[in-house]
């Protein structure tokens, strides 16, 4: 068996703009730190770019657990290694469900064999703490599992209430914040969350295949009294934290020059600030909701639930969503996402994640979009810029 | 909770001749392809490079197996896929060990609730397929697991009896080509392979976090027979095989850039071919073991069952193999790995894999091994670089 080596062409990926539900942009430091030599995972200089990595993880997720780690998967293996973790078969486990990523969660539940609870709400709204707390009142949850940043509806769940009633049940409280994590506040300890997971695609900023994960010491705990072991060998946290901790023990090898990436990611977190960057996060999407409403456009969710970095928001009457997706790629090299499940073709997704938020994507979409619509024979309200040009003042 | 970020400096991991168990030394192409810019996972062009990924993947297997794919996570997340889509709770599987990778398998069988047997052989030998026959005759296995190129001892298996074994009692034969997998054939068609994975750090010479596996039809139809769901989502062929199939539907996000890098690997592995890759490793693990027997050192396997990138020699006498490892790295930036479990301080492990394999490895170790010896006392005969050049010739 042969192969012609010719036919595979010089890799040539072309530069977009990604303003889909992920990956964003991906800074050009980033890049080239995924581009220094790789190492071994044992080396000393590794192991030091290990707990760096831990230190800054800890910062942006705003928690002194020992435990927070990039798990060596993307987003979903983030979500697996928390479940795969606290769930054993039997365990009664409360999932809130608004969205594609709620229904994963109850789906990963039932393979675990866990006893599951749904808790659903209409895609495009965030779940009620009160239906919540009907859910739990007769049971004894061993975990109660959110979805902070919906990347199916763009809806962003407020989490206090949920935490005080997982804390009331005595369940641990799990949060999936992989498109929150990095754009919008994630304050494992203040908040009292107990497992915590995200993905290195969406604010953060770093191509997608790490999955940052923080686990409390109650859920260190829940792990140490389990009965049955970890099904999973690959994510198994008692030992994985091995590694990761003191004992440097060997599990597997990790993926050296991804983990140099997402350092230099967080590096650049670090280096704007948290409170920069949420703020900027905000304004770009102030300046994009001002844009589409000016052209007569409307947002999926109501202003209080809004994600800014995911921007759910109704395809207008009259225009051909697969169409207009497909001009914007072709003509303007920007990407954005189509509505998932029973929002397929009534919704599209545009983010505005990490380094893909800034002023220069709002402008250049407004005009884009405009543009495509008119193309399809839609009457647009001419404003959208003016629109967006008032949020941002006169910088 | 604030962080200064200054403390963190601009990455620099060094260069290191990385002659241990993997990863091997990654080739400036591939650093590169890495660092081109991320576009999304459903991207027209990325799609082509999926397509290219698995066509070159087949070519690598020296397999039409449809189902060639590389998984989002590392080689352990490789055995993991092959194990949990194939093994039900109590299916019977025979395991093969002779190291710490087959003792790995043996434990995830259990965590899946298989019924285990084990065919243990000497740490440094290869399994002996009488014995393999043996465990097979009361039973009706459904899987029969091997380790092609065992890691931790430099011990290559013959993999021609235990498929006829597999075959004559109608299990499906899966095999480990995390180190064996482009610096040795691995014909999974010509052999009848049912099942097998691999890592991208070894032989393939792009840093760690893919997992490339291959599936043959009677494995999907294994997967398709299942009574119960695979308990891993994130692994779930039959979800994953969605994705990177005609279908193209989402699953989970590839790991855009690493995906990159493998295929750039890959293309490497075409335009050299495979019999002259393979060849290339032959002659310089035979120019390495020639220097390192003309030195007085002996070798753990025995000639017949030895790597050629993997080679584990023994210790000598009067050697503190800690020390030796630790001068390697510090004065001459070089790696190799210790022994692990009951070899642990008996044996040295030394990689000759992929990119690593060069003559200038060969020649730099042997004079850097002979230093550092000496330093601690040893004497040695000082043939080695002689005997090295004599397996060369005179090019």
């Amino acid at each position: 068996m042969t192969i012609d080596s010719l036919q595979f062409k010089d890799l040539d990926p072309g530069e977009r703009l990604l303003m889909g539900p992920g990956p964003s942009n991906v800074p050009a430091r980033v890049l080239q730190a995924m581009a220094a030599p790789c190492i071994g995972h044992l080396d000393a200089r590794f192991l030091t770019y290990m707990d760096e990595t831990q230190k800054l993880l800890r910062f942006l997720f705003q928690t002194e657990n020992a435990l927070t780690i990039p798990v060596s998967g993307t987003g979903s293996a983030g979500m697996e290694t928390c479940f795969v973790n606290l769930v054993e078969p039997g365990d009664e486990v409360v999932v809130c469900v608004n969205g594609v990523f709620g229904t994963r969660m109850s789906d990963i539940v039932g393979r675990l064999g866990g006893k599951l609870t749904r808790v659903d709400a209409e895609w495009g709204r965030a779940v009620d703490p009160e239906a919540v707390r009907r859910a739990v009142r007769n049971g004894r949850p061993k975990v109660l599992a959110v979805v902070h940043a919906e990347t199916s509806t763009g809806v962003r769940q407020p989490l206090d209430d949920l935490a005080a009633i997982a804390r009331e049940c005595g369940a641990l409280f799990m949060v999936d914040t992989v498109t929150s994590l990095g754009g919008i506040e994630v304050a494992l300890d203040r908040i009292g969350v107990d497992a915590a997971y995200s993905g290195t695609q969406k604010c953060i900023s770093c191509p997608p295949g790490l999955a940052p994960v923080s686990f409390s010491s109650a859920a260190v705990q829940a792990m140490e009294k389990r009965k049955t072991p970890v099904v999973s060998w690959y994510l198994d946290m008692t030992m994985v934290r091995s590694y990761w901790g003191e004992e440097r023990k060997y599990h597997h090898t990790a993926p050296i020059n991804m983990t140099y990436g997402l350092r230099e990611a967080l590096r650049l977190i670090a280096e704007e600030g948290l409170d920069a960057r949420f703020e900027r996060h905000r304004l770009n999407h102030r300046a994009l909701v001002a844009g589409l409403e000016a052209m007569g456009l409307a947002m999926l969710a109501p202003e209080a639930e809004r994600l800014p970095m995911l921007n759910a928001v109704r395809v207008p009457e009259g225009a051909d969503d697969l169409k207009v997706r497909q001009s914007l790629m072709r003509n303007w090299n920007i990407e954005i996402g189509g509505g998932l499940g029973a929002l397929a073709g009534k919704i599209w997704r545009v983010g505005l994640m990490g380094h893909t938020s800034r002023r220069q994507s709002v402008y250049l979409f407004l005009s884009a979009l405009e543009t495509v619509l008119k193309a399809q024979g839609l009457s647009l309200r001419p404003d959208a810029l003016d629109a967006a040009a008032a949020v941002y003042g006169s910088t």
